[in-house]
């Protein structure tokens, strides 16, 4: 098989890493790349990394360019993808790498990014119950958020077995191109170098209701989520430290064993041995998730620690093998597992 | 008045700071220096930064070398301090930067610690309830740990006002310098750049019971904390996530008002305007505290965030500012404010 | 003596570093701080690290609101010192930390400005010969630049003493604050993170007439320069490799004498211990300079190397030393003189 | 073609980078990985990223078992190759990313080594001229050092081309992972965290000669190299920058010309276009160079700067790309060719 793929939004950080990442699938070629402020430049002069690539000229962002492709990978802001998403067929597979279609609920979309709700996508963390059954010759991906990613994962064993109550604490450190490319002061590496800062605090990062919803659908209950996301010195990487309490009854074992039995089978996910905890280090550029949980019996909590690329697991990495599934293609068709350590 | 200082341990991160903030302070002479494996060499070798003491010899750290001076520093591994400070004079200051003497429960102690309780000397953090007046004249002070500054400063204002349910969940990002100079495969550079990783996780750290301790003793009953500690990739610099349930009835209004009126009068904290954030970089190699509060009402929890410099305020500026306050000197002299930012 | 102080452009990394010096600065009382585009605007809210004057509220930079004082330090972009010293008095001291009378070769600076050359003012280097005559009593000062203060402590004694041929090559890593607080995409920290690149490579740099200027008037005779300067993974700090050949007949221990003689005198200078080499994070923060020499024997070249903070030594230290000998001060007033490690 | 691959040395971090990309190889199969202390443990308690590997348990190093390999990658300390090679047959292909047998000059050897000389084997760096005939069939590989890797690519085509004077100098940053993973206090994360310094200063460190004998070697004449190592704040990469005295008549044109036709055939060096530099970050974890020459003229030098991810292309890249040569598989099988940046 060979599946043709055009990227919008080739010059930022999370197109990027999907054109480094497909410039080593077997499966696919590589055709149009577009960008906006970008148009007209070459790509070794916005992305000097992805030299096979170097001489590819951007295009403006129109469906005429995007046309004619297998598969379409979003990368846009906020707010354009149902546009672009309408004057493509229905043939064709648009993986979005945005927001605009993770949210069921409507009225969470409106209260945190303030516009209409575009719809709803399937899915695109397989490892979520039910989720590969909804990739499976989809037409239609949405990309989680790099934050639900890690959260997600680290606490739907929990949710799903009935052993944590529903109010999780979430204190999560992402690396600086979480935040993009754009340059803004409180980013520059005088700001961020040698600093840990937190932001959005007090509820109102836009990932949070993404969370609820993935925890709330494993739990089948409403679950609450105080989040803080915290900007650590460091490029990449996403280290998730989470807690609930444990329900009545639950033991160490009982947990450990959860995790063990829900996870055993996820190619992509690794629950670390007893007392190694993980590090984002370790799967740094790779498509994989380091885990490990924890009871603390003297506060009867739950503490589930995850850690991924949020570049990779958490956005570009986790958007191809959304691609893979939708296709056909063996899940780990093109995906790196190990990271780039020390 | 000329206060005559020596200084035990000098050759590590702790001893390292004591001395940098000493030989600033205008009331000092800085006599005595020790070492263990150091002891016969140069302080120039051990700390290059320190270069006005370079050519001061480490003498080994016994009771005869400390004698004679005012006041004594240890800053030595846990479980060293009383033997020393046994020997020397009941009107010699000493000023343990360890956690010999920081708690009073001997059971906690026990627990944590795995050896025989020595005993509990006033506290070092100046800033809770009644410390001063336990400061003022004393010739022994425990000086807290890093984590326990931060944590307490952040929570203890609501704690005290009744503001928060008695179960907080703790999530602290912590430099390298926290772990000490002896060299351990995890604490390479080559390690730790990129990545962050939680350690000591499920309580059991030892820093946890001093917590417990100090949010207790502010809130007036049990308080739980769960407590993670994450180690982030900058060597200086601790910021602590700290949130707790919200007790009813209480509004943002009437947070912020009492996180003002509790640090109005802190010469070394400051509680930020509304919406700014602390960022550990503003406070580095300062004995400062930079703080912010807010409420997070679709989870009804109060979320507290404090950033301190583990060396300075958490080690060794807090150290001198008790012996500032011990000696009746003005509590800020010697002490810089300002953090070594960007 | 209260010396009355304004600053122009308080806003950015030089006038912040400006302000922490001068607040802890004994005999100084902080007047007027104005800005640009920050005008109007909280200090506080500009730089977080600077708590004790975050009140204070820029001015926009105007010759009425810096009058007044007794000093005015001129933090702005090149080009715009001139115009602000001719409306104050003969009678203010000016310390411009611009390039703008730096060079006294007006062919020099149009060459590598592209602008009509100002003048040039007496010399804010003091360790180089003769200049701390100059500023005795000055009422203008030129601090240097931060790449020629390094570049010229590390190689002048081997230029004044004969020992080197006319030809220097060198390379120096600077920390980003180097390149100021205006957000530009290369500056991101997640592009500058893990990473070094070289910049302004060919001998384009504007800082290397103003080292050409000062090595050649050690050697009294012309001194051409390579310099290369890269960008470093850290936020302050310049490490400056510098190297030339021996002339004929030096040797290792005259070279090392040489060195020592020269600098033994001087205050902010540490010439290491032989097999000690400098580390740029010994000198963070402080107004210090550390410096070591070799001779290659085997190539015949001299090897000079100086670590400073650009910031400290490399700018505002730099610009406060000058001040404190201009007006008679002891030089080191209110000068840290150790760095803030690990 | 499969072929069984072993790797002696596995525990560390040239050894984790062989495993790394040996893991992606699409002919290899990983058998047996062996340890020294390491010996018994399992590879993931030891190399937490290589998690496909995870349950594999190391092994002693001695030649029984590894033999029955098809090759054989030695990771070893300096001094240990030479008696594990003379043990495996002649058939074996044995690639040592060690030192034994770099160096054809065996005084060179015992001057910076200090023991007998072991031999000369063929030299891995493909791009050299002659280098990829003598490593057509060969069995055996001397792996080169990663500063000559980075320091022979960027001068070789101007010394081949008589460009430049037979006199080098280099002043090169190394990511901290070149300096191994035995922990040393001056390599922790505290101390090397935002902090330059360099070591090994003078011509005595040990890849010198290895410069050498490359850059001689392409230059038909002796050439001296004034070498200096700095250490960066940064995991992996190697910056060299690169100077030597233009010869008569050389222009920036016919420079630049030189290098384009030198390396337009080279799969993994990417010239970059002119007035743009090469970045660490952009080659990490890719067996890709970066490279960039410019011509000072009011020196009269010529300036070329290469970035390397110092274990991949600096060592274990270059050494699969030796194998796959000797093997007769497509030079470039199973390389990444895109760093992972930001």
């Amino acid at each position: 098989m060979t599946v043709r793929v055009a990227v919008a939004g080739a010059s930022g950080y999370a197109g990027g890493e999907v054109l480094r990442l497909l410039a080593a699938h077997p499966e696919v070629e590589i055709g149009t790349l577009t960008g906006h402020a970008s148009a007209g430049q070459r790509l070794g002069a916005l992305q000097p990394h992805l030299f096979p690539l170097a001489d590819r000229v951007l295009e403006p962002t129109t469906p005429e360019v995007l046309a004619g492709h297998d598969v379409v990978f979003l990368a846009l802001p906020h707010g354009q993808s149902a546009a672009v998403a309408e004057q493509l067929g229905d043939e064709v597979l648009i993986i979005d790498c945005g927001a605009d279609f993770r949210l069921r609920d409507a009225a969470a979309w409106e209260a945190f990014y303030g516009s209409p709700h575009a719809g709803t996508w399937p899915y695109g963390l397989p490892e979520l119950p039910g989720a590969r059954a909804a990739l499976r010759g989809a037409r239609r991906v949405a990309v989680p958020g790099c934050y639900p990613t890690a959260v997600s994962l680290a606490l739907y064993p929990a949710y799903a077995a009935g052993l944590a109550e529903p109010e999780a604490v979430v204190v999560a450190a992402s690396g600086t191109s979480g935040a993009g490319k754009a340059p803004k002061p409180h980013l520059l590496g005088s700001e961020v170098m040698g600093s840990m800062s937190p932001y959005g605090v007090g509820g109102v990062h836009r990932h949070t209701p993404e969370m609820v919803q993935n925890l709330s659908a494993a739990a089948g209950e409403p679950v609450a989520v105080s989040f803080t996301p915290t900007l650590a010195p460091m490029a990449r990487g996403i280290l998730a430290t989470c807690s609930a309490k444990a329900r009545p009854g639950v033991t160490a074992t009982r947990l450990r064993e959860t995790y063990e039995k829900a996870l055993a089978a996820e190619p992509f996910v690794r629950l670390l041995p007893e007392g190694r905890w993980p590090a984002t280090a370790a799967v740094q550029g790779a498509n994989a998730v380091q885990l490990q949980v924890a009871l603390d019996e003297a506060v009867g909590r739950i503490i589930a620690i995850s850690a991924i690329d949020n570049l990779t697991k958490g956005t570009a990495g986790g958007a191809v093998q959304s691609m893979n599934i939708a296709l056909g293609l063996p899940e780990d068709t093109g995906l790196p597992m190990i990271g780039v350590a020390p």
